[in-house]
């Protein structure tokens, strides 16, 4: 068996929390890692805290190959981000002359303030993670990755992670759809999952529109057992 | 000041972190608490995993006044939450006779099965969370709730406890909106925060559609302090 890799999320956000804003980067997160090899094990969504970023990011970078943020790197006195992680390291932030370049290509005509330049402190030895959109980057300490929590920033962000990661075998999955009410065929999915001890087999009902059922998900990174627990589903479902 | 109710909330879900499923009950349960006075203070996705339902159940009931679960509650192998909840709070599940009728009156013709069955399986001493689409109950343990995960029947459930949870003041907010950059007005915001400790100010830039601007989001109890901190807020824009 090739290494499992296992990742956490930590969505930064007062405005997810409060409910004004639906988050939109943990499914973005969750799929992209999913396409490398990577299990996302965990998401946690915590205020603009920096008590709870700090304990946080050090509770989970021990636990998981790789942490992943989102929210909170820009210039404004909410944005405490970069601080927090540097804590969490027990470092400091220093002034990137390469990150105050680009923010002074992008902030041109008197743009560019010291509220910018917050932009460019980064914890002492980070990695920059590109910002295609608005040039301030995101940074990686060790196995942490921060990056913006503006969605069309954070998913640029997370490709170009995504990229750049190890993982190991991508896992598949298949699903299998019936009317059948989920009591029905608990039983015997039971006993399917028994069989395959690298297969994880979920069971999902759903009510839309007035009609019911459920669909089964089977997930494994071993293709011949997925086939093979997939097609004892749809024997074990045809039979009832 | 009147007490601040603060909770968590535990996403029981592979299939939110597998990225198969979009989660919809944060957001929804993030609104609802807001609107009965509760701060929603932290979120944690994770696996449908015994050990980390507990570990989670028991490391949050003791911090929040409130911990809401949504997910595995249902008849299959899969649904592990009842019984990871019976053992975070060290009691037994027990059949219960009443939740046992109200499924037998739900599955009529041959659909109460053993599997049916389980989800009478309750902690002892728990009340009931109605559920008014399939009949098969959440229930409340002390300060924890525990829900369905299908959105339909979470809402709905999420309504219920909404009515019988005590709350304190709820928070308002009021929204600015801005074409500048956020570096522009970060210093002057930074300013009307440093003034207002009863008001939590965030800068939330979006990109939409190419368009570029902030949306400024004030937040408090204190119905004077948020008006009288949003017009200094409005008032420093005009001036740049």
């Amino acid at each position: 068996m090739s290494k499992i890799y296992k990742a956490a999320m930590i969505v930064i956000g007062d405005e997810i929390l409060s409910g004004r804003t639906r988050d939109e980067n943990v499914n973005y997160a969750a799929n992209k890692l999913a396409s490398r090899g990577v299990t996302l094990s965990e998401v946690r969504i915590i205020p603009d805290d920096t008590a709870a970023i700090i304990s946080a990011i050090n509770e989970l970078r021990v636990k998981y190959d790789y942490v992943f943020t989102s929210g909170g790197i820009g210039p404004t006195h909410d944005d405490i981000t970069a601080l927090s992680v540097a804590k969490a390291f027990v470092t400091r932030l220093e002034l990137r002359q390469d990150v105050c370049e680009l923010l002074k290509q992008e902030y041109k005509g008197g743009d560019f303030t010291n509220a910018s330049a917050k932009m460019a402190m980064i914890p002492a030895g980070a990695a920059l993670i590109p910002n295609p959109l608005s040039a301030a980057p995101g940074f990686i300490v060790e196995n942490v990755y921060v990056m913006a929590g503006v969605p069309v920033i954070m998913h640029a962000m997370m490709d170009y992670v995504a990229d750049i990661i190890e993982g190991g075998a991508v896992v598949k999955s298949r699903t299998v759809e019936s009317s059948l009410g989920e009591s029905r065929i608990a039983g015997g999915l039971g006993e399917v999952q028994s069989r395959f001890s690298h297969v994880d087999i979920g069971s999902y009902p759903y009510f839309t529109d007035g009609a019911r059922g459920v669909r089964v998900v089977l997930r494994s990174s071993n293709e011949s057992d997925l086939e093979n627990a997939e097609a004892q589903v749809i024997d074990m479902i045809d039979k009832l």
